[in-house]
């Protein structure tokens, strides 16, 4: 099967880049001495997780348990989740993953903690806990040292758990100083920080600037996508996804819509404006999108493509691309060598 | 199962306000002779179509071939695709379901209707082609009833074709005068347009002041969403589906982190500020989506939730909500009556 075979939309890897990706990230944090625990959210597929193991990462990261579970299953062995995770079902499944894999968790909240610990407890399981840290991210984490050495008490002291460091997303100018400031706070209580876990492929290249800094986790360093490729992150000809759409519309001279919709593309913007990049056309706006259509104005480019014609579109942002797509075909060239199924994909839980 | 056993986050469905949404835009159809034609877009369940049908629906529409499939296996029998579909496997596919059930399919340009015309020629069969007009929503369709007309004459004199008439999204002040425009053109030439096909839900109430229109497709109608809400279209309390969230994180006093984010809700953000409305705390504003998470600013709110509170969301645009969810809860008071696997989500072609 060739590209001209695919039925559109479709999502497409060139697996040559993508093995680059996976080796040069790797290359520069073993390099530094930073531990690789790539983010699996990006493309929620085993075979790309196992890529990943086999190049030097430490373990993975998933964002949710039902993929950690989808992982685990296929034979990836150290997860962490950096989520709070709380409630009957949430835990008993956790606890499960807990008894066949090696398995850290983070939490920002005693509340949190305490859950973990009955759950483990229970089960006669010993969890690793990492203190979530807000170090300017302004996501979940606690808000000062303070509360990170407070949290950390708690969870040495909760049956069922063991303090496992601190985590943080995306790495900020903070990050340092908030860790040092924690340790101070902990030092002669016996509660050492082993692990500090930051994240984020925007950053990735400047995770060696962070000297507490452990292990990173980035995602979407093996794909790329328009985002980070106007970050200046993932340079075009590094970009290994991209999107084969068709023309199946030219309403007039110099608008077109291809079939690639919010469906396939999602609508994230990330502040950006417009929602892709398109390829053979870079000087095309895609301006709109609705489910099942992109809206592209050609009016700033040389000619516009005719109905049929297919083009590549780089999504604004790959992860929910990719969460979006039933499968992922993996091209050598112009010839599919791998389908993949997006094993994890759309889990709620 | 009861409301306190759903793990979150969670698409749950009121099944009274379900069945009350579809009995009320069939008895407005019903009486002022519109034939309904359910988007089956918004919900991708069949057994949520055949209650449309039950109700008095003429048939479904779908926009993905991938979507007719699934029904028609499910045993729908009278779809409509308003899709430009073009390609070898698109067609092949066209075709075998074209054998199969009644079906009829649009096109804005002589490519599409040539590649029809081959595939349904070669097959022996008839296809019935509705020309898609652009009438102002400046989605795909032709842009004039001189075109519309041209386009009527290429698929009545094209083997294996018939001219169904036209079709239009949103119905707009433009579309009888369109349609009016167009049948002139065609007076004398006996291409009769028998079928003028409109849509939408937040015009639905206004269908019976269109007198070209045949028929209305609308899909949101059986749920609605924050988007319509705030657009008078589906009143708070006839809305149907909402979202089951949990309290993840409270990072400040009037910060807090829901587990839905834009791989729950979508981050559609249809020209509003906020990406949903929080039914239990109306005046916090969901002010960012990450993919796991829904950031909320309860600062408004003379109470914020505590960390394991379940809230409910109403997303701002729920089609793409119920793409993301691998099921549906339909829900008799607080107990879970039906699950419905969402058959046909995220289909790519």
């Amino acid at each position: 099967m060739n590209i001209p075979d695919l039925d559109t939309p479709a999502l497409i890897v060139n697996l040559d880049l993508l093995a680059a990706n996976i080796r040069a990230l790797q290359a520069y944090l073993d390099e530094h001495g930073i531990a690789n625990r790539p983010h699996i959210k990006t493309h929620k597929i085993p075979a790309l997780a196992q890529m990943q193991m086999d190049a030097g990462a430490a373990g993975i990261t998933c964002q949710k348990l039902g993929e950690a579970e989808v992982m685990a299953d296929a034979g990836l062995r150290d997860i962490l989740i950096p989520y709070n995770l709380l409630g009957e079902g949430k835990l008993a499944r956790l606890t499960a993953l807990a008894a066949r894999t090696t398995l850290s968790v983070t939490a920002d909240s005693g509340v949190i903690v305490r859950g973990y610990s009955e759950a483990m407890a229970r089960a006669g399981l010993v969890l690793d806990v990492l203190v979530e840290c807000d170090t300017g991210g302004q996501r979940c984490g606690v808000q000062s040292p303070a509360q990170a050495a407070e949290l950390a008490r708690l969870i040495q002291r909760a049956p069922g758990l063991r303090f496992g460091g601190l985590m943080t997303y995306p790495n900020t100018e903070y990050l340092d100083d908030f860790v040092r400031a924690t340790r101070t706070l902990l030092a002669g209580e016996g509660i050492p920080i082993e692990r500090v876990s930051g994240g984020g492929t925007k950053v990735m290249r400047q995770a060696h600037t962070h000297r507490e800094l452990t292990e990173h986790r980035a995602g979407m360093y093996i794909f790329g996508d328009r985002h980070l490729m106007l970050a200046g992150a993932t340079p075009l000809e590094t970009v290994s996804l991209r999107v084969l759409a068709t023309v199946v519309s030219r309403p007039t001279a110099t608008r077109g819509i291809l079939d690639c919709g919010s469906k396939t593309l999602s609508s994230d913007l990330l502040s950006l404006t417009g929602y892709g990049y398109l390829c053979e056309y870079p000087e095309a706006g895609i301006f709109a999108l609705s489910e099942e259509h992109a809206h592209v104005d050609f009016s700033a480019c040389g000619r516009a493509p005719e109905i049929g014609e297919r083009v590549t579109v780089l999504p604004n942002h790959v992860c929910p691309a990719v969460n979006l797509a039933e499968r992922v075909y993996g091209l050598r060239g112009a010839a599919v060598e791998t389908v993949w199924d997006v094993a994890a994909r759309g889990k709620a839980g």
